[in-house]
């Protein structure tokens, strides 16, 4: 029964996983072809989109080699993505709100999967919350960077902002000693509600520069 | 006699890695010479190019310091083709065919290092052709990223595509039970011609976008 | 007794360690502010300028994870930093002295780190030169790649010229057994002043284009 449980559970965090792995990867290949980059171009930005995170994350912590290296459903998660992009171009536009969903998902699920390998070796919250932002975020500043654009979460979404807000909820559950299954529940859905309310109704952070 | 044998394979060995870094390290250079950056940018543009690849790779794998850290050939092969750059500048035009011979060169055998690398860490098939082509493409990402273009490699030409084919010609031959020596000559032969005849004969990866 | 002066020569090498990292994220908040990113780029590149290189050095000796992951002053210095320069934006122009001369001393301060770290592995003096100028210029080039400009340090300033002079110097002066104290104050006060002076007196590296 237990075993049972445990099958669920883990085949239910890798469905959510790859999903998020898929929409980053979506995300992606949406940019290079904007880009007119070729057929491998494509590719190779929609994988990095969707692994350059994790990997950061695993080569800042001297965790290597990565997942990817050794488990092929993120390779084939990416190509397979990659590859619907290509065949469905036109229709993608109509799935905006369905890719958003599953963006917004996995940024929260990111969030927290960076935040549970810093707690693993004992690095201060505020630690955990960068390696949290890192893995749901730098991928798509490689992305904006290779691409040769300024990356967009530097600029003017509530992206990077809603992963450490979404880690603070985090320390803050855990530190009221909330269950451990409700914090990993809560802190995602809290990444995600913030991420598709900033988009839904335009949300910015604070303005630094004085109006002229 | 053996020892003989070993010592002229392995010189042999080093006179195509030192060759292909050479070509490497020219392609940088010329490169950031078209940028106009200053002597210390034309090295560091000349030393990333040739030695940006194999040291991701080695990153990647958790590889590291990577070996231009213990074998100072490495630098002084790349410090003496940048010199060459910059002393022969119009020269170099004339000498287009042999530097593509020898980045050809280079591109093969590049391939082969990065995925008996992977090969020996017990890695995919699937994932010893990406560290393959890590190895010997991703040093012209960096210099094309670094000099602010989108990497040509994303655009247009066959280059990672050769080294991807050149991959799976290397496990078709084990597959068949080849001979270890041929398999490696076959597979540089083939990654070699591919990018000869694709730039001789312009061949480009078929288009994905829909003609407007 | 010892302890004593123990205890002041660490808090002195951590008052240079802090400032430089303070300049370096001054001179990072400051170009993020010109590209008009929001608050969470701003303090990114901040961050990246100022811990940008040592970070590279770490990952390419295979030194994870790094030093700010467990030493929070680190963090909290960039933090600091990253704010004075949003509310103080058109005084900061005023500081331009004090900016050089901080940035300046952590030039110099990261260049004998990197070279003793690289002399702590038993690396050749030239790789441990090279170590020394990427702790000290590569959170720079980071910087501007993000910004989307060709590194400043590619282009015309002596800037990575000085950490490289200056690990000549750390070495000529090991070489005829200079005591290691001198050593580093020498070495140091050579970068420092090699900047100081390029940027007073406008001093550039040899072109090595002909003018047309």
């Amino acid at each position: 029964m237990t075993f049972i449980c445990l099958m669920i559970d883990i085949d239910y965090l890798r469905l959510i996983d790859l999903s998020g792995i898929a929409a980053f990867a979506v995300s992606g290949a949406v940019a290079a072809m904007r880009k007119r980059l070729d057929l491998f171009g494509i590719f190779i930005i929609a994988f990095v989109t969707a692994m350059g995170g994790g990997t950061l994350r695993d080569l800042l912590i001297g965790e290597a080699p990565p997942v990817w290296m050794f488990d092929m459903w993120y390779g084939l998660t990416v190509g397979v993505s990659t590859l619907i992009v290509m065949l469905f171009t036109r229709q993608i536009e109509n799935f905006r709100k369905t890719l958003l969903f599953f963006d917004s998902l996995g940024l929260g699920f990111f969030t927290i999967v960076g935040i549970e390998v810093g707690l693993s070796l004992n690095l201060h919250p505020v630690i955990c919350v960068t390696l949290g932002t890192v893995t749901a975020c730098f991928g798509g500043v490689i992305r904006d960077i290779s691409l040769r654009t300024i990356p967009v979460i530097f600029q003017k979404e509530v992206y990077a902002s809603a992963c450490i807000a979404g880690g603070i909820f985090y320390f803050a559950f855990v530190y009221f000693g909330a269950d451990d299954t409700w914090v990993k529940v809560v802190s995602i859905s809290a990444v995600f509600l913030m991420r598709m309310l900033a988009v839904i109704f335009d949300l910015r952070l604070p303005n630094p520069y004085r109006s002229a």
